[in-house]
């Protein structure tokens, strides 16, 4: 017999990718261009000169370094300069000894929870969340335990309170928030580190803040992004260079340990035995040296915000109820029955790739990602309104 | 309280790596030219020319395509072709389905491991054996029984029938051999499927071969390497391109599932399941283009081989014993007294990185990683000179 568990998530899929294969399978039938794709998070900005210059660069340099094993937590000089830039970006004082880079967040995560969970113990997140929130958790035989969100998209303080026990080892916040666009609030986030800071006064016992941050330079209107690491020293922060240099599929990103955390320490050398028990060697040596020598060349999103404002507009013009993101690229989009599954079925019969919320913890929403082609969004307009017309 | 085996697997880490970071920073002190490194299979040979080539190709093409997610199992070319080398290879008939590409071959055991492990369960393997083995099984709920080897460094097919229990799930063989060098004779790996297939028909319990096989095109003297795949259909091989293409620390490798297992599908299944559930989105995007285009550049390996008698005449004439190593590049030396650790200690004092063979689950011998110049072998002639002089 095979681990059941193992077996289910490998049957189930994500929703995400299962659309997004789908996708690629329909788009092979019909041809792309015939297919409103909004199922999946892949950057349509390209990855900014710098990393085409930079790889060209190092190809004339020494294969063997170029390719060779670096120390598991990475390169010494890129694990200094995270440091130095979360320091700048912060008022803080880690040092390369509190960076671990990774192959991406979904590492990241599933590290910081291999880290710190024990079995049996509770994970708690605030709704709508990254499916994958779920199975990292219940991989390291923990349970996560998804709040509903205020009305406004914020942590609900009240149903915190209210969820936190002696079982409650961390939380993970995700701002901006996929899906939603969220982005939460200095008072949300201040108020979330005082419940948290009295319950260990109370209880003797840490909760960890695991702040997913892989959006924070997807931001528009001009929205300060604020970070957990700011205003709670237990906090563990992870971070992805997929969306802002678009390089989703090369798998890179860093865990940074609060130099403040009382058992900062620890948790280091915990998250490099839970990346080593889970087979991570070393993130990828090529792109190491890229985040080396670009890690400011953030690839331009003001595309994203034409087509946030595009899509809005088309909704508006339908009369599609949505979140108004602030942040990421993602359009919540309310669904035209409660079913949001059903709702995504009868999308496909127009071509419109639209994930369905349930996955993310709350029923009755589709999520449409936005970093897609603006002829795309155009073209998809007919679609949307002749899905609009099914339910009138 | 964190995790206490992810911290222990963190305070400890891995004796090589250890020893290899150990030396990072012996060498920034001395010079590099006066440590003699054989801690790590850091390959020496540069990658082969295609890789660059391909490379450089790839970069005048589209950036979103390149650097974009991938289906979690890989670019399906990719896994086509991975197929179609391996039917060639061992007269087999897998499909593009039987086979997931991975972030190397310890991702492929932490992965293969997950898919099929259930707390309590046992894994077999025999000494000396990749100590990571212990760590990617422990880190599952599962315990490691490691086989004392036979003489020649096959398995020992009694202990290996004495050590089946009904918790016994898998056993990982590895061929040639990390840290001896030895190959599995035809007649060892068949003895063993024998024993497996008996084992099935009298308890009706499945044992799997996981078999690792990193070091498979790195054989001398024209030996033949067979693989459990020809003669157990309850096998799942695992690969990584690390060693033959030179990309260690890229992480690229992938498993491949025998379409003749009874349940392949679920334990393809398992496999994206397990895959998916540690964080392993997908292998890195740009180098599964790049093993789509290189995949039978092999590096050259006339110089480990080169290497392998240069080293061995130096033993040979200092008076140390080692295993005659027929593939991969290391040489197993037995240490001049009992405690291997104590052995490398003294080792460290002439500059010398020797790994102890105690993780590797036997002692008194040390692991040398030959995949160094030439010229640091040389240099290192009097190192051993003196290092022999110590136990006189």
């Amino acid at each position: 017999m095979l681990s059941q568990q193992s077996l289910a998530w490998g049957q189930t899929k994500s929703c995400i990718r299962e659309l997004m294969e789908f996708g690629m399978r329909r788009k092979a039938e019909i041809g792309a261009d015939k297919v409103f794709d909004y199922s999946i998070g892949n950057p349509s900005i390209p990855a900014p000169a710098c990393v085409k210059e930079t790889i060209a660069e190092l190809l004339e340099g020494d294969s063997i370094a170029l390719h060779g094993y670096t120390p598991a937590a990475g390169l010494p000089p890129l694990r200094k300069l995270i440091s130095e830039k979360l320091n700048e970006r912060y008022a803080l004082d880690t040092t390369a000894a509190n960076i671990y880079v990774t192959c991406g967040a979904a590492a990241g995560l599933a590290i910081a929870l291999k880290a710190m969970l024990l079995s049996g113990e509770e994970v708690i997140t605030s709704a709508p969340f990254f499916p994958e929130y779920r199975v990292f958790t219940e991989a390291c035989g923990g349970k996560l335990v998804a709040l509903a969100p205020d009305k406004s998209f914020m942590i609900d303080t009240d149903a915190l309170k209210a969820a936190l026990n002696e079982k409650t080892k961390a939380i993970i916040v995700n701002s901006p928030n996929n899906p939603s666009g969220a982005i939460l609030s200095e008072d949300n986030l201040k108020a979330v580190a005082e419940i948290l800071r009295e319950h260990k006064a109370k209880t003797g016992r840490t909760v960890y803040i695991i702040s997913d941050e892989p959006y924070r330079e997807l931001v528009y209107d001009g929205t300060k992004v604020h970070c957990a690491l700011e205003y709670y020293d237990d906090t563990v922060f992870c971070y992805s260079f997929s969306k802002t240099l678009s390089l989703p599929g090369e798998r890179i990103g860093y865990l940074a340990v609060s130099s403040k955390m009382t058992d900062a320490k620890d948790m280091i050398n915990a998250i490099a035995g839970a990346g080593r028990s889970l087979g991570y060697v070393n993130a990828p040596s090529m792109f190491q040296q890229v985040i080396l020598r670009c890690f400011d060349a953030v690839s331009d999103v003001s595309k994203y915000r034409e087509n946030r404002d595009l899509l809005c507009s088309i909704m508006d013009e339908l009369g599609y109820e949505y979140i108004m993101p602030q942040g990421a690229f993602y359009l919540f989009v309310k669904a035209l029955e409660p079913d949001a599954k059903s709702f995504s079925e009868q999308a496909k019969k127009h071509e419109l790739l639209l994930v369905p919320s349930d996955d993310f913890g709350v029923g009755g929403y589709v999520r449409l990602a936005y970093c897609v082609s603006k002829e795309m969004i155009e073209a998809s307009k007919p679609a949307f309104a002749a899905l609009k017309k099914d339910y009138e």
